[in-house]
């Protein structure tokens, strides 16, 4: 996970024989697409062509979905460029420059501490982006702390706020498999989508892309993954793991657990209602079983012992030069804020971060009260999420109109009341300020009854501002203003006593580790834009061996037709006419994480060998630490997408696209 | 939680100044009553009459309900003799004697080693049983070990058979607080219920009973409780117990939460589905917090630390005690045995000990199936729960018509087929053996149809033997033959490398602790009778003080009109009525665990002062390690019992049955 200012060339030369140059490099980050739904995409075609996966494009057909056609379950598949539609909401960025900020964020919140070094930072961020961007509308700035705060950067985005949808197979194409196969191999998914970026309603001049490479990909070739890894958290002490082990994930599992439970029962007698929850379920399995893997890492001892060796052996070099001296305490401070990080963070979770369960509705009731309470105030005094630089794109997420199902609201709200309920204690005055006199049940009912899914009330509260959110009588807007006082409070007594003191302590470590190991080690990830290397290599599970591709032969094989072992009907139908050894999915030693989805895959002279979409069971525990021996990335070949498009699909115009034939 | 053939008297005088004679013993001995659906009572009259919780009869209020009468929304308010009525199922049994049978077990699994230990410890067992009782049906006999193998003995009962309900209060008042006061305290449950043991259609003979006592408990006085304790594993070594929270307890909390999410929500927009998934709903909601208690023990670095401190003073006498040599090395073995433990423990529960996910029509396929498969066998060479002392109790079972809900069989079978696929894996050979090329939806829809919801069909089997069996063509008996050698190749592989060297190793270290510690400590619980003593006391949460007792006064102030705090109408409407400062729900320092749920709390003199019907949240952590310091048992006053009767419900009989008066 690479920066792309930071690519270790000589060592990757060292490892597999090629030479990354410049021209290489800017051609892939030039090519490389970051969208906003928290996915990765490729530049394929000189008119804005990008491929990702299908389940990075899924949220977009079932908001363009009708009563008449269901694009999740039959797939979207344009004949012409005039049926390509926009995704709402969704956005597209191309990374243009990375700019060093570490200094004056230093100036900024240096010998500040607890809560006021949180805010000092988050604020000098936040004017670090204003100043890189200004108000040029194409162009996006995000201000990103690497290494826990060892450096802050801006990276500098060309902006693309029309992406249109081109293609995404049907459902049972791209989850194939569905909940059982997710994380794992073999597997025979066709997991990808194409958008297209759009200029002035036109596509765009995209000069810059990925050529398509017509050759499968072979065992033990190198591989090149670009796109952008959502979070990692590898620089943790073994006492915030342990946190992570015995508090956080726990909660968040039996949470989701129990959320998964409700929305499989929710769609098991009534087809509609099952179509309703399908997304939303594929979410919460998903989410639930990154969380399982996590916890499995850290309940391997070896994988803990081995964490202890690298704390250990850092505090070990730090201990011994004299200009770390003031670094030398910072694990023991860490580790000293961990009992209040397992007494907060219950509270942290249900009321602040977590809060609303999932509620769209809930979301943007907070957005609106928020953003009116906190637009009341001076900017330095704001919370850093609401500084002028982000109102902008609040109020387009407010302005935007994905479909929200208010049985569903119902059950997020109701299960969210319910659990913070019994994370709280039914005696706790926030809990009892928070339901009253009410059950959860009740209370869930008539909150999701609120006027918030009209994006029309929700702009004229926006636009109204403090009174008019104060004047209104929506039942959730009224809720909310009640329960933010008590969620700032949980937030501040979290950030007082464990996220201002880990921070310092943690930054301290992070200046300490650059300065002892180099720039040997990549920061964590950070939903930026990185550069993998690895290469084409099965693994061992089990004690037996996992080969490192899949076939449509195997396809077919596996096909029970009975889901989520049912193939489309076109996949059926078009069986004799595949390549039955056409390499379909594959997997290569490459560090992803979440986030990676839809990343291009490239061989050694930078051409698209397949596009990435999951990871194995073992790389889940990769949100802690990498293990070349067992984690892997699990993509769909290139000459596999070509095949299915011309074969399945009869979609000849977009493969002569891709490869000019 | 001492044996009532080792009650340490001296110490207990020691402790509190009480002398407990063998009048004293006896009398409790013979008022203590097992029931065997897992709860515990007392006898309160001469007239066959036992108090216990309504939670341990709400199964049979249930079974007992029509559609014109809701026993257990409504209470089962008996007038009279005449309208106690028998609980289908329900047995009784007072404990007559206990026979050592140490030395005869030992001789027979002497040398034996893995699965050949296991059946003939087992087949011993069952010898002693039937040597002991016969076939005197008014007996029953049930050898058990003590120590985890340092003891076996069989307990000699006189059983009941026809065990009726006399008084349940609605629901509502049983479980006030529902989910969230579960396990919680200061608490406001009015959680008993009252059955009648009968011997030829009259109401037994008891002359021995419980006197009940006037006076309210008082802060710090002694208290007695005498009852069955289900199960703790409190001699498990460190090695067992991270087994314990790293593998067994999150699958069995994730299951459980999965399954609970399923529950409220098919509960949640029908009345008839939420009163029919009630009961299922208390019990999935109750195991989870159990094992999520049990976990929260375990990630207690200090608990562990004092686990493994104990473990190593245990080793370092043992290791300067050559008579002892042989089990310097049992510490080892069992750790040994932990990686097969992780590997294994996931099929043996999901295949043999948690088949069925709690499916009713799966527990009567398979004990038909494996009944038939096993009586065609020589009686040495079955599985032990098979041996003919077994038979007929699990012919009572197959006769017993308690209702089933094929909407929950259902949910229940999809859940656990869904589950299985998921830990097992979907190309795991035993998986596809059991889903063949069907899912686990449409299976459990097929699953469910199966007849053996008839008693009769049920019976016709049983009588019809191995031939039978494998001719009929019910869904579920054919699925349960096919899974039958699957899950017992699952049990073989679990007993060969966990149960059989851990169980070995276990007796070992067992019987070492006796010889160094002598008898200062009890065994672990077994469901069978067990004195515990302590006094009324409050504790600290949260660095607050815990009161010891709840009045009326404070229920009726905690009451908000919504479940589940709402009260019955009964109750508001005697509010007046009632002396508001009566002691409603108090909690004393006695060590039990589930299976105590009914059991007497008796004074210094043998009186009944209360009924056990829950501990606090830290004495889930008991099934591991007694804390006195937090752990709590919380029970309803007798007190609170007379003064409702009377001004609640009106049952002077009742009363006076009771106190005579």
């Amino acid at each position: 996970m690479w920066t792309f200012d930071g690519i270790p060339v000589a060592r990757i030369e060292a490892a597999y024989g090629v030479t990354l140059d410049r021209t290489w490099l800017d051609a892939v980050q030039a090519s490389a697409v970051r969208l906003t739904n928290g996915c990765s995409a490729g530049l394929v075609s000189g008119e804005g062509l990008a491929v990702t996966n299908g389940h990075c494009v899924a949220d977009c057909a079932q908001a363009l979905s009708s009563s008449g056609d269901d694009y999740v379950q039959d797939g979207f598949l344009t004949e012409a460029r005039e049926d390509e539609r926009k995704c709402p909401g969704l956005q597209a960025e191309v990374l243009l420059t990375i700019i060093d900020v570490t200094d004056q964020v230093r100036l900024a919140s240096e010998g500040k501490a607890g809560r006021d070094f949180v805010q000092a930072r988050d604020g000098a961020l936040a004017v670090a982006e204003l100043a890189a961007c200004g108000q040029d509308q194409t162009l996006r700035c995000q201000a990103i702390g690497f290494f826990r705060g060892g450096q802050y950067k801006v990276y500098k985005y060309r902006r693309y706020n029309d992406v249109r949808l081109v293609f995404m197979p049907e459902m049972a194409s791209a989850s194939f498999g569905g909940d059982p196969d997710n994380f794992n191999f073999p597997r025979y998914a066709f997991d990808i989508g194409f958008v297209r970026l759009y200029v002035d309603d036109a596509p765009a001049a995209t000069p810059t892309f990925l050529p398509w490479r017509g050759k499968p990909p072979a065992d033990g070739e190198p591989t090149f993954v670009v796109g952008n890894p959502g979070s990692t958290e590898r620089q943790l002490t073994v006492a915030q793991l342990e946190t992570q082990r015995d508090v956080v994930l726990p909660m968040l599992q039996l949470q989701r657990a129990e959320l998964r439970g409700r929305l499989i029962q929710f769609g098991r007698d009534d087809a509609d209602q099952a179509r309703a929850a399908s997304q939303a379920l594929a979410w919460v399995q998903n989410s639930y079983k990154l969380s399982v893997g996590k916890q499995a890492a850290l309940n391997d001892p070896a994988f803990l012992d081995a964490k202890r060796a690298d704390d250990a052996a850092l505090r070990a070099k730090v201990a011994a030069d004299p200009k770390l001296a003031d670094t030398t305490g910072a694990w023991d401070e860490i580790a000293k804020a961990q009992p209040a990080a397992a007494d907060l963070f219950p509270a942290l979770r249900m009321l602040e971060t977590g809060a609303g369960g999932g509620s769209e509705l809930y979301y943007y009731a907070r957005l609106l009260v928020r953003a009116a309470l906190e637009r009341a105030k001076p900017e330095a005094e704001r919370l850093p999420e609401y500084a002028d630089a982000r109102l902008p794109l609040i109020e387009r997420k407010l302005a935007d109109a994905p479909p929200i199902d208010p049985a569903l609201e119902r059950i997020y709200l109701e299960h969210w009341l319910l659990k913070t309920r019994e994370a709280l204690t039914v005696d706790a005055p926030r809990v009892r300020a928070l339901l009253g006199r009410d059950s959860p049940e009740r209370l869930a009912e008539a909150l999701s009854g609120s006027a918030l899914s009209d994006p029309e009330v929700r702009m004229a509260l926006w636009k109204g501002g403090l009174a008019a959110v104060e004047a209104s009588d929506d039942p959730l807007v009224r809720f909310v203003l009640r329960a933010d006082p008590i969620a700032r409070a949980a937030r501040a007594a979290y950030e007082a006593r464990v996220s201002g003191p880990v921070d310092i302590a943690a930054e301290k470590i992070a200046k300490a580790r650059v300065a002892v190991l180099g720039d040997g080690a990549y920061p964590d990830a950070t939903f930026s834009l990185r550069l993998s290397y690895g290469k084409v290599a099965g693994w061992k599970a089990r004690g037996e061996a996992v080969r490192a591709t899949t076939t449509f032969a195997g396809f077919y094989d596996r096909v029970t037709g009975v889901e989520p072992f049912a193939a489309a009907p076109r996949w059926l139908e078009a069986k004799g006419r595949l390549k039955s050894d056409t390499v379909f999915d594959f997997v290569s030693t490459n560090d992803i994480i979440g986030g990676n989805s839809g990343s291009p895959v490239l061989d050694a002279k930078g051409r698209l060998m397949g596009v990435a979409f999951d990871g194995n069971l073992p790389s889940l525990g990769g949100a802690y630490g990498y293990d070349g021996a067992r984690n892997r990335t699990i993509s769909v070949s290139a000459v596999a997408i070509v095949e299915a498009l011309s074969k399945v699909y009869g979609r000849d115009a977009l493969v002569k696209e891709l490869t000019g034939r």
